[in-house]
């Protein structure tokens, strides 16, 4: 293909891979409503039923909380792309499945929280952990492309900015899978921790990590 | 990030910010559709059955009715703003998040109402008041994030109005705990009357208190 | 509001008007594809199993059909559509409504043909006329409240253009009406015939009355 | 319709059809998520009950990547049109229709394989089969359609890349019914080979055939 002819391929995909990329989001993101139903219960016992399903509740709003990150992460990642290729396509559809699958290892923890066998607590942390580290392979692999595809890049971003969130991404995929194994082996609740403590981290650093006051500082002398 | 960096990034932002929005309240409006299912009768008894499935179908009516007040509400509001930020997109995505629970809660209450017992129609009046209570409050925080980040809200747009606005939410908070405590205490029609009058209100007041006929002149006499 | 907030107002509503639509569309013409799953049946019975689904098939196609002439129609109309404002909202949420119910009647009408009950069927045809008619109610709605606001229309679309698509919807209610009388009070097979035909005359209309050659030399020479 | 009325309607149409087209995909490709569980196993059978359902993953795997490779050649084709008519909207509508069905033939087939019965494993490659076959006719009247109305297509592509793009979708319809025949004749697991290789074969050329790197030599020297 010419010059030409991939400015305006280019041009029209970014906004269709990212108009696709959020009914993506949306869908994963409203999906578990589907589990918020009455519940079925006898007469005069609908309050001790609503509050039964717990584990479905908090399964819906971790899942939520956790797609709200991982699209405010993509939305400041394509502000910084210009062009997009079939490559970046594919980079992309990877990161929409592994977010896709999210909320099944989360409702598996929770149903399994919720009556508690130490052996099945191992099982849906380590499949959490598995689907966790997955989660942030997509984004490493997405970022590698975009550090290898520099004419893909908006002009204005540093050539270190996804250089850093390669970084960032395989944070995740270290600590996924180290907690993967500590809560396999040791106590489940390890895990957890991790488990919580990682959005938290991706959703402060979704502009990149230099916006981490601990870590700006440190950037921006060197 | 520079000025240049912000404007580049907002610009963008609030167009994706509305078409996921979109995304979202289309899924959230057409997801009770799922439990409109023909009836699982003795042949001869179909007519019976379609008109037994009357609650599912006033749960229908109800919901796609209060997520349609929230779309034009979202639309009038959004239509105010011309950059956004990090904080906006998370007081907009607690707002969907809000709004995707509204299906749960009329779901409860209309099959509640189908076998009528007290003791359960408490709880869900007092359920659904719960819901309708954080709806309001998550509108409060995104109205209240606007009066403080001027910044973000389009030039042409009152000091006042966002002000307004957070008075127009207040007031579904205040009367929402209230129809909860009314309804969970006496009878639950006096929730219900609430619950139907606050949709309205917000519908007619979806592009402000000002529209109000009663209200616009006072507001104007200022 | 003064006449450039309106004009501000109107150019992004029709936008977000459409983009919302088109979701809601998207997802009821994917809706019935989840009733479409391998059948329960015993080892070597796969290929009965998967034709006894016949009716369920048949929806699909039919609701598929349907809602795909609705989506064209709707684009023909909004391509002649300006600016919108609050009562179009409603008008516009009020077909969708009534096109998101079409898969329920036509599921009811299917699962009715492939046990044969003649008053289970005539209260199908019953139903899906009901259902029929209110869809074309809603547009009759729509296209009324066009042809009282020719300010919110494009400026190249004559005025007698919204009046005949009033005529054309009214047949619609008419037809629907008499095909569920028709259809409940003698043989059900007519109301099938009349709904069968209805779809394709709007398919084949969907860019006005004066596409169909029989009635274009008609009003071109009036 | 005169040439600016044409225009004007052709012009908005392509963004309403591709808008419409990525919410459809973005559903279809979600939709097996909703498979997606906790197994309902006794406390302490967690693991096995998650590796029993291999089926549901493998389906939902492939599915994925069908669905990720019709959109990469809806957004190719797309990109090469310029307006937008009836016609095509019902072509496209097609595509669409065939593609959302592809998900419950993987699903048969992924089922049948869990617990192998020879009859239901013929039945399920020739069903699967059909549908392929069905899907890539769809996109050969798309292509043809383009090929007839040649005032569609974006000017700067040469008149031969849609007499090209029909043989790649009439490789399809070919390869899908031997696929069928064999499969259901003989043994099962020479249609699956061909029906893993025709999406990898739809993947790598979704650009056109002239990308492959053993035919563009051959098409360049012509």
């Amino acid at each position: 293909m010419d010059d030409h002819a991939f400015q305006t391929a280019g041009r029209a995909d970014t906004g269709r891979a990212v108009a696709f990329s959020d009914a993506v989001f949306a869908i994963i993101i409203t999906l578990l409503v589907l589990d918020l139903r009455p519940p079925d219960v006898e007469p005069g016992r609908l309050l001790s039923g609503l509050l039964q399903q717990w584990p479905t509740y908090l399964a819906y709003v971790t899942s939520y909380l956790y797609v709200g990150v991982v699209w405010t992460n993509h939305k400041a990642t394509f502000k910084r792309i210009h062009w997009t290729d079939r490559g970046l396509h594919w980079a992309n559809l990877g990161v929409l499945f592994t977010t896709a699958l999210l909320p099944f290892p989360t409702a598996v923890i929770s149903k399994t929280m919720s009556y508690g066998n130490l052996a099945d607590e191992r099982t849906a942390v380590g499949f959490y952990a598995l689907i966790g580290a997955l989660l942030c392979l997509s984004w490493l692999v997405f970022f590698h492309y975009l550090t290898r595809h520099r004419e893909l890049v908006e002009k204005n971003v540093s050539e270190r900015f996804f250089h850093d969130e390669r970084k960032r991404a395989f944070t995740g995929v270290a600590l996924y899978s180290l907690a993967g194994v500590l809560g396999s082996v040791t106590t489940p609740a390890v895990a957890l921790a991790i488990f919580l403590l990682l959005p938290v981290f991706y959703g402060l650093t979704s502009e990149g990590l230099y916006e981490l006051p601990i870590l700006s500082h440190r950037l921006r002398s060197q």
